[in-house]
């Protein structure tokens, strides 16, 4: 008599070389599993703010106000847009593919009045193009930007950006979902104002968690507010009393923060700083390297110009199925990478080389496995 | 030479007798620290539809769009107001504790005109009183009010409400936080248009997911919308093709869920309907009568006159240390009860018998801990 386990009871070991999540660690999954405390509890503050303590060395800032959003990444970009922005504001957001899409959308919610600069998907953005867009929208109090596209694999150049806008009296808002942890990102040197990331992706600690971090600046446009942010959820000036005890008044409660996520994040920081930024972020250069060696061996060429570490954004060849190679990699050999996304869907897969995912082991088996797969 | 561990290096075992998270059975966390899966991977959406499926049996109903918002309680309350509250709607919130006045905040900042329905802190609503508010303001489109009110421990009836809210035009939106999984609670019979809760509570599931659901008058609201939702994350217009494939097109990515949590979840709902969910209404209900008979041999009283079976708000007796008190019960006993909340604060103590939480061996425990505390 054979015994079969229902087909969902056990969540497969697949290799997550996909647009995230990642692959998480055994030491991340375990922290996760640790004994829930509450979310007032001494030890729990503690472990939140060391937590908050690694963030900042991760982001390369001072910013007090640094600490996970309690949702998934996009949770992150609402939560910047909803207090940075309020109604009749102007913004500029710079759009080459999906994520800047999504946040124009979401800072129109806001009530803003949204102007965009547009590059085709794949290329970047240079800093002459966002000045003089800023020439022709002078108004303008909020840039945004992605640094990471992961739809199209697009690594955004960041370094003179803020004196640009600045000189415009207008903030800088970064998108770096996919790169914090994988790439070199300075928040304080490079003058970000604001910005946002996810857990589960360079920092390969399950989704969950949106670590984001504000500056002075963007600090002194949330209390100038006249406007209440229209998430109460996502209210920074809330937040922030329970976060760093900062606005006056003390630590004060204000919703059930995720204990368990908080767990594993930290687990997932300690192994970012145990292997050290610098290191990391040169492995994640040394894998891109390998894999891009590869894959021109294969005959695959990259759509982006100027391409990420941490996703690789691939043109299918001619005559190959986009959803058999998938599947077939996912049954076979229990690899997950990414389909196209918006106008990239059926042209390209994106592999991600992210975190813990970012090894010659890794590198070498997608590899094979593409060999065998477009045979 | 001796060895001591970093004060936060490993959670300790608290007992979580406050107002959740409640304690979280070995098997859930097991289940949390499962391999991750991508979330468009089939099996993870296996296991997602599986969760829904669960969390339709729990909230007794057969509403389609029951799902898991990603995010934690107040995130279920911001999603039901920005789906179903347009600028300029107008709407009636019941306040009698922290969470109504919430519930109000978070429906004034979608733009609506919000009218108050009042109570003292403890007592509850009858229908009368919601029908004359009703009758005063004819142009409400939604009422809002909290089941279990977790600041004061008051026990909302909401059976014949529906039928008064319906007759008027309005839909009926129910926060069930703190009573899901432990007090009955029938979302069809009663005709509840909108609910939202959490899982920290008296499912036994850490924080970090908020089950929801919405019925055919509220997707009907929702469809009739003149304007996007305010929040992009929480739009179920995009949230329900992730979830059901519904509103047409297919399934769809929106944003990365929380997998890990997802599967702690589905382990929550199977241990919950493993005891069946009569059995777990009437454990719950059993363990408050011992504890209240427990306390009143100890002289101490209810504060709402109508209580919580999942939550024991106690008032703190003349002479007694609130903060004292709870510091020996956390150093010396590893428990968690809470403190007061709003102007309970140093009046009341919130015990809480929730889920795994609510059994002889903890009643008898805490019970033992509070007579030796207030000796």
């Amino acid at each position: 008599m054979s015994r079969t386990a229902s087909p969902t009871a056990h969540p497969a070991e697949r290799i997550l070389l996909g647009p995230g999540p990642s692959p998480v660690p055994q030491r991340v999954l375990r922290a996760l599993g640790a004994p829930t405390l509450g979310h007032l509890d001494p030890q729990y503050l503690a472990i939140m703010d060391e937590t908050c303590a690694m963030l900042r060395e991760v982001f390369q800032t001072k910013n007090a106000l640094t600490f996970p959003v309690s949702g998934t990444g996009m949770a992150g970009m609402e939560c910047c847009a909803t207090n940075l922005v309020e109604p009749s504001d102007e913004v500029l957001v710079c759009v080459n593919g999906v994520f800047g899409l999504r946040m124009k959308d979401v800072i129109e919610r806001c009530g803003a009045t949204v102007h965009t600069v547009e590059a085709p998907w794949g290329d970047v953005f240079s800093n002459e193009q966002i000045a003089d867009a800023l020439e022709k929208h002078p108004k303008v109090k909020l840039v945004g930007i992605v640094h990471a596209e992961t739809s199209t694999g697009a690594h955004q150049p960041l370094e003179g950006l803020a004196e640009i806008v600045h000189a415009r009296g207008a903030l800088l808002l970064v998108d770096a979902v996919t790169s914090l942890g994988g790439h070199e990102l300075r928040v304080d040197d490079w003058g970000i104002d604001a910005i946002y990331s996810g857990t589960q992706k360079c920092l390969s600690c399950p989704p969950g968690l949106s670590p984001v971090s504000f500056g002075d600046r963007a600090l002194a446009k949330m209390d100038a507010r006249k406007t209440k942010p229209q998430s109460w959820y996502l209210d920074v000036s809330m937040l922030r009393k329970y976060y760093t005890g900062g606005g006056g008044g003390g630590r004060v409660y204000h919703h059930t923060a995720p204990i368990n996520m908080t767990y594993a994040l930290r687990e997932a920081l300690t192994i970012v700083l145990e292997e050290g930024l610098e290191a990391r972020i040169a492995r994640h250069a040394a894998m891109h390297q390998r894999l891009r060696t590869g894959l021109a061996e294969l005959g695959l060429g990259y759509i982006p110009t100027r391409s990420l570490h941490s996703l690789n954004c691939i043109r299918i060849p001619d005559g190959a199925n986009d959803a058999a190679v998938r599947t077939r990699l996912l049954t076979d050999y229990g690899i997950e990478i990414g389909g196209g996304l918006g106008v990239m869907a059926g042209k390209a897969w994106r592999i991600g080389l992210m975190g813990h995912g970012a090894s010659v082991r890794n590198v070498d088996l997608v590899l094979a496995a593409l060999r065998a797969c477009l045979r």
